[in-house]
């Protein structure tokens, strides 16, 4: 640890923003460090109802992440998974295009049972996180509905159905947020993004389309960021002109914006006041359009994960130390 | 095969009712010889919702007994299962007094899933009899839901909280079936009771109080039963004064009955033309009133399944060719 980001690692609170795989690593990283000084706001626009039961593909993939026992190969479910609940409704002749593993399946009647009775899922997710032993909070954008739809030549289709069942081929024209307008910001992440001890506010490196702008469409989120002291930082998800993971790339091509990091800045313009590059795309450095922090964004193992999250916090930490203005202009 | 039964064996319906483990075993003989000319009307008076899931208890011992799936040593579940779903739900502190296996869930889940966008259970049980290889007709008892409530000196409880959870500890005064007023029998059942061809109606050695009793409170089914031309046989689940297995025996008692095999002709008076019963209780064949036959009904493997089904029919066959009353009359 550098002297630079002891102001974080000892004090403080710190708010991640993150959808599933990529977010999450960045999380975990995180929460190694901060322990139950991190929140974790999570992406619930991918959430949907399978089979009957509630799934909320971002939580979970945070919840299984941040407790060690997500599926490092897959980017998704747990690792020490069977299939056997797969296997039988395959051969019942029943829906099996989105796949949930016997283990994950546990997370899914529970939730839906505790839904229908009533229960918060702000409430939920915090007892399963807490059973996993993570120390992190892990609070849901909303504890209302806000169903991402992609539009598409094909017409609209719910996000799972366009990310998972057809693996993001359709080309996407518009994302909408059902219900964003009427949802509510929870009093646990207003809470979270207001404490006054606040010491940054992360964007992870998820989908800034599909994982992070959900968040963002929350009614009053994207003003408590605006207003909030504390910096807010994102880590890019490109490198090299490429996501690590999913369709953000081809995403942005489709709706005409050019796969960069200024673009990324751009896309965050008015509320980013840093923004963390990876090192293949340092002569891209000043084109961003303010601070910019050039380190290996790319994480493979656990202490890549550890590392990104320290020099995140400490490029905050800077940002925080500085006079001047707290937000990047356009480029 | 001897000669006396193939007037059953070779043409014509015949219908059983059943309950779970007990009945179960007699309808797989019944299924190995008759084929699709079986129809095995369940008890569904056991179903429940159990963490958001309709589970139907007796059905599906039903068709993982007739698949060849059942587990043979729990007397319930699959042979072929695995408990990782019950073991995530342990550590998330949910409800695990119900054990639900990671095969089983898939039909809890799909069957749920189809209730609630209104398919007829009816519909539901065919699907998935069909798609486990099952030639005989399985249907539930009504497509309405009946529910069996067990009165102890506790209150009343329902019947798989009695069952499973105080593991018929409770005593029993009365039993309940909540529903059964305003449940509609099934034209499928009623199809299969009418059919012109029908050889014998079978009542399978479950218990009368819990398993059929529910079938025979559906409204209209005991008299089409009483005026059915075919004969009504019981296999009498009581061999040496005990229940192979279940809370027959110590039911009986609490409601004050002799646990005897002329109780059992007796509780089903109006509707038997004969009842067969153990070698065992050979000395009990002339207190049961009226025409008993005696073998061995206690059934270990697949062949005493098999033997006890073809004396059954045999005996069937013998009664429906005997002039005279078709009831037995009480003792």
């Amino acid at each position: 640890m550098t002297a630079e980001d002891n102001s974080i690692s000892n004090n403080g609170r710190v708010v991640a923003l993150c959808g599933g795989v990529g977010g999450a690593k960045l999380a975990f990283g995180l929460a190694r460090i901060l322990g139950d000084r991190l929140t974790v706001v999570v992406n619930t626009g991918d959430d949907f109802e399978h089979l009957g039961l509630h799934v909320s593909p971002d939580l979970d993939t945070v919840l299984y992440t941040l407790s060690g026992l997500a599926n490092r190969e897959l980017g998704w479910g747990r690792g020490d998974e069977s299939w056997n609940f797969m296997s039988v409704l395959r051969d019942l002749g029943a829906e099996t295009w989105f796949q949930l593993g016997d283990r994950d399946l546990a997370l899914h009647v529970e939730r839906t049972r505790q839904l229908r009775a009533g229960v918060p899922l702000t409430q939920i997710i915090g007892a399963f996180a807490n059973s996993f032993g993570i120390r992190a909070e892990i609070l849901p954008m909303s504890d209302d509905a806000v169903r991402t739809t992609v539009v598409t030549p094909e017409g609209a289709l719910p996000f799972q159905r366009y990310f998972v069942e057809r693996r993001c081929a359709p080309m996407v024209r518009q994302i909408n947020f059902e219900g964003a307008g009427k949802a509510q910001p929870t009093a646990q992440v207003l809470a979270a993004l207001r404490d006054p001890d606040l010491q940054a506010i992360i964007l992870c490196p998820s989908n800034p389309f599909l994982s992070i702008d959900p968040i963002l469409a929350v009614p009053g989120l994207r003003g408590v960021l605006e207003a909030a002291r504390a910096p807010v930082v994102a880590v890019s998800p490109i490198i090299g002109g490429k996501a690590v993971k999913g369709p953000t790339d081809k995403i942005m091509a489709e709706l005409g914006v050019a796969a960069t990091n200024g673009a990324i800045a751009e896309h965050y313009r008015g509320l980013l006041a840093g923004l963390v590059i990876d090192a293949t795309d340092a002569a891209e450095r000043d084109t961003v359009g303010g601070p910019t922090h050039v380190t290996k964004t790319l994480m493979k193992s656990d202490e890549d994960r550890e590392e990104l999250a320290r020099e995140t916090l400490g490029f905050a930490a800077r940002l925080a130390a500085m006079a001047g203005p707290k937000r990047m202009v356009s480029s």
